[in-house]
């Protein structure tokens, strides 16, 4: 008879989940023991909680599975929270496991005790579990499972106290499958249809699980049909872009230009999304972002199915026939000369390969990543849906282990790559083909923004100072190469396209360091006109109200 | 009128709170715009905030006051949340600043929403407060900052939102002065000097403020005069000790020891500390390990004058003026050859300067610090108080901001130096007297041990992978010159030497990566006969116990 971890093993991949993303401890000894009798169970050892939980998240976006994590006592599930806070907001599936003292241990308050159950509920708000015995470890363990991978996924929190891992009479467990998921109902499809028919000035907003290949082409269907225009939510959890697809705009992160997005509708659908508000609150200035006189539809729930319903709209349109407007291929060109952001995701979109994962978590560096890989080949695109920052190398770990035949370019802003940093060993460890690009102005440059956007005008040099990560700049190049990564820095576009080709010719990780002045240097208070003038995707069916702002 | 933060940077400074470990994001830059107008508050940029709260926990060690912290929201929450489980373990004062969305945006659960005070309330029993008004928020301010630091001390958790910061009409608050902690209550000391006189197996177990000086010495003057045993407890916040002062036996982490260090005692008082159990279960082993008929009393709690209370004694039992025994100078001389943990812990005792502080989160490569130090020139020691990893780095950089004139020694573990790395940045940024010391041994090694101590046996290959850090070595002088401290390896004790004396002598950060084998290598089951045999201070009252068990 196996012990309570052997079981717990057994029952984890027989229902399919096959990596466990660990950072143990004493208390989890068992768990660890147990993996030499599961051939089927990769674990992958990260260096601190929080690559564990951001490669859990990164791998369930891509591999459309939980990941396990195996996390030690309260502290290590302190320190995973941040990511698997971004898991929750990006509704993916993780089976989330806490270590924990015996349970007859608990009530002498030894040193690292806590009550993990409260901290665990904050990122798995319906599944919290402790498993109180051996024999219905896992029982516990499957609820757990099912939890996780039901639509929408989530991060389910199993609890394992030692003595139950060690305890003898574990009882492997069967793990029901996965239910399908409904389509809309259709009296909200037949409802959503009057309203687009009614009205020219329609936008569907397509989240989560729309925002596949399968989804965005039936509502590209739609907006061929009837002249909706499409557009995906701000922070999309995974998205399939680039030539051949139908290109989706983006909601703003800035509350100012996602309101002019905004601006023409009297009718919002969301297709798994939420309607839109701001990341912050600023004083004077709206939370919730749909103009007045705009009615919010609901097509389709996470909890059901979006490319289905999405269908399902388009035949009640008649628009299950119209032909789809794709994304024509087409690559920006290389850069030349002294390195900017801008020219880094040229560079990026001049030689991202085919089926390539773009993790981005570039922040301000990143603002013409979009345009410059919207015609690059097909690539998924895996974002900061929590605003957690530091979620991008370990989410880059997660994507190179679901996938590894596909290349991984991570694009991490200087500030967010220091959080996780740890996440560069596990890349060396597991020699996973990951191409991390950092681009390093040495600043929080956002907040640099920020601190007048929500009026703190009074900033002087003490202030600015703590958004200011000069003195001294890291060397990420040299961070790497500490962790046995391949890391080079660079400072012109030749010596950008050089290392990226090269990075991206020679398997196993890599880290360019590229060296640029902060994309908004000296923009500040002026970002929205700056933005409208900048970018070249500019909201398409804004032009009136676009023009009517930067015209002066 | 000043804004909530600027009112709320006053209430600090004139409570003489005059440093803020801050990583701050859009909701606290009216908090960070406020540091230009008070002279007397020193921000320090924390790129992580597990290395914030690391921090403030350090600098309310050395400085026996709180310094503030400044997180961003519940996910900056949850990164700084091992490191304030530290300082709740360890009862620093801490004023722990979480900002927070503006109050009405919360319900339109933006990405970073979460909710926060569930969080604190695992960090901060006693006292998480949402300030909610601009008005209210000084109030607020007093209430924590009396709470953090009454004591015992503790980590008091002020949420922040961004409009009750930005709003105007802040109202600064005078903090009542700390009141003074009471003496035991004489029936409480009549008891224990009762329970000493009527047996000569008693032991003093000091723990929180009974480990500075005064209540060493009153402890020393009773163990001279009544013959009682005593002893520190496992994992102090702050001990003082070396040449001039009185030596104490720590409790030992190995549960096995640490029962056999009491084995033979009928009496144990607790004085500031709690009774001795073990760190984690075992199976079949006991948890508690005060043995079966020794008594328990308590002297003084935390909430009491720990040094008071033991001079109370030492005057109930005529022991006022007795002489205590006081640990003689003493160097353990200069290292040679191939390193070795011990060969390092050498070093430090032959070196260390008049008052340096020593953060020891060194694990096993520390086995034998205690005992090389011994003698050393007077010094604090700061160590791991709530078993959760990451803290030393931080620590540090809070000591060294403590006290700018004394030489911060910081002993790491290679497996715990990676959790908060980014303290290095930190260093350098404020150009800190500290030298980090890593014993590089390429594992986890405790864990090796604990996998058979919990009877993991079957552990195989990919177990054990799990503990192993090599592949790839993780190079930590590059590490270090990554982020702009000055690193070296070394493998010598010629080496290390040099590399000391020089870091010693020269102001600024310092890291020498010591590679090392593992302290415990080949030893696994035969931990404790080979501790016994090892430790040069073996618990000086356990001969006989002793001599049976290491006998065979």
């Amino acid at each position: 008879m196996p012990n309570g971890a052997q079981a717990l093993m057994k029952t984890l991949v027989d229902a399919g989940i096959e990596v466990c993303f660990s950072n143990p401890g004493t208390s989890e000894m068992h768990f660890v023991a147990a993996l030499d009798g599961e051939p089927k169970m990769r674990a992958v050892l990260a260096l601190f909680e929080g690559v564990a939980t951001g490669a859990a998240d990164g791998y369930a976006r891509m591999a459309d599975k939980p990941a396990a994590t195996l996390l030690h006592l309260g502290c290590g599930l302190g320190n995973g929270l941040a990511n698997l806070h971004n898991a929750r907001k990006g509704k993916s599936p993780i089976v989330n496991i806490v270590g924990d003292h015996a349970t007859y241990h608990v009530k002498y308050d030894a040193q690292l005790q806590s009550d993990i159950e409260t901290v665990a509920c904050n990122v798995s708000p319906n599944f919290v579990r402790t498993s109180t015995s051996t024999e219905s470890l896992c029982r516990d363990a499957a609820d757990a499972i099912t939890a996780a991978r039901g639509l929408p996924g989530q991060v389910a929190t199993l609890i394992l106290p030692a003595n139950v891992s060690w305890g003898e009479g574990g009882q492997p467990c069967v793990v029901p499958p996965q239910a399908e998921a409904p389509i809309a109902d259709s009296t909200a499809i037949d409802a959503v249809a009057e309203a687009i028919r009614s009205s020219r000035k329609t936008a569907l907003l397509l989240g989560g699980r729309a925002l596949r290949e399968p989804g965005l082409l039936a509502a590209a269907r739609i907006a061929a049909h009837s002249g909706v225009v499409v557009f995906a939510e701000t922070f999309p959890t995974r998205i399939e872009r680039g030539a051949g697809l139908p290109a989706v705009e983006r909601i703003a992160y800035l509350a100012e230009l996602a309101s002019l997005q905004l601006s023409e509708f009297d009718n919002l659908i969301l297709v798994d999304a939420k309607a839109p508000v701001s990341f912050f609150a600023y004083p004077g200035k709206q939370s919730y972002l749909v103009p007045d006189g705009c009615t919010v539809h609901t097509l389709s729930t996470p909890e059901q199915d979006a490319a289905a319903s999405l269908n399902g709209l388009a035949d009640a349109l008649g628009a299950g026939s119209t032909p789809p407007v794709l994304q024509p291929a087409g690559r920006p060109g290389r850069p030349k000369g002294k390195l900017t952001a801008e020219k880094v995701c040229r560079a990026v979109g001049e030689l991202m390969p085919e089926n390539s994962i773009v993790v981005d978590e570039s922040i301000t560096s990143g603002l013409l990543l979009n345009a410059m890989t919207a015609g690059a080949p097909r690539h998924d695109m895996i974002t900061l849906t929590g605003g957690a920052i530091g979620q991008g190398l370990p989410s880059a770990v997660g994507a190179a282990v679901a996938c590894p035949d596909r290349p991984v370019l991570a694009l991490i802003g200087d500030g967010t790559a220091m959080y996780t940093n740890q996440a560069l060993w596990t890349m060396a460890r597991e020699n996973l083909n990951v191409t991390s690009i950092i681009f390093n102005n040495a600043s929080y440059s956002v907040l640099n923004i920020e601190l007048e956007r929500v009026g703190a005008e009074e900033a002087g040099e003490k202030a600015k100072s703590q958004l200011d990560l000069s003195g001294p700049v890291t060397n990420y190049a040299l961070l790497a190469q500490s962790m046995g990564v391949h890391g080079i820095r660079v400072k012109t576009s030749e010596e950008l396209l050089k290392a990226l080709e090269y990075a991206l010719d020679t398997p196993g990780p890599h880290l360019i360091e590229a060296v640029v002045p902060e994309s908004l240097n000296g923009v500040k208070r002026k970002v929205l006109p700056w933005l409208l003038k900048t970018l070249p995707n500019i909201p398409r069916p804004l032009s009136k109200a676009l023009k009517k702002k930067i015209a002066p």
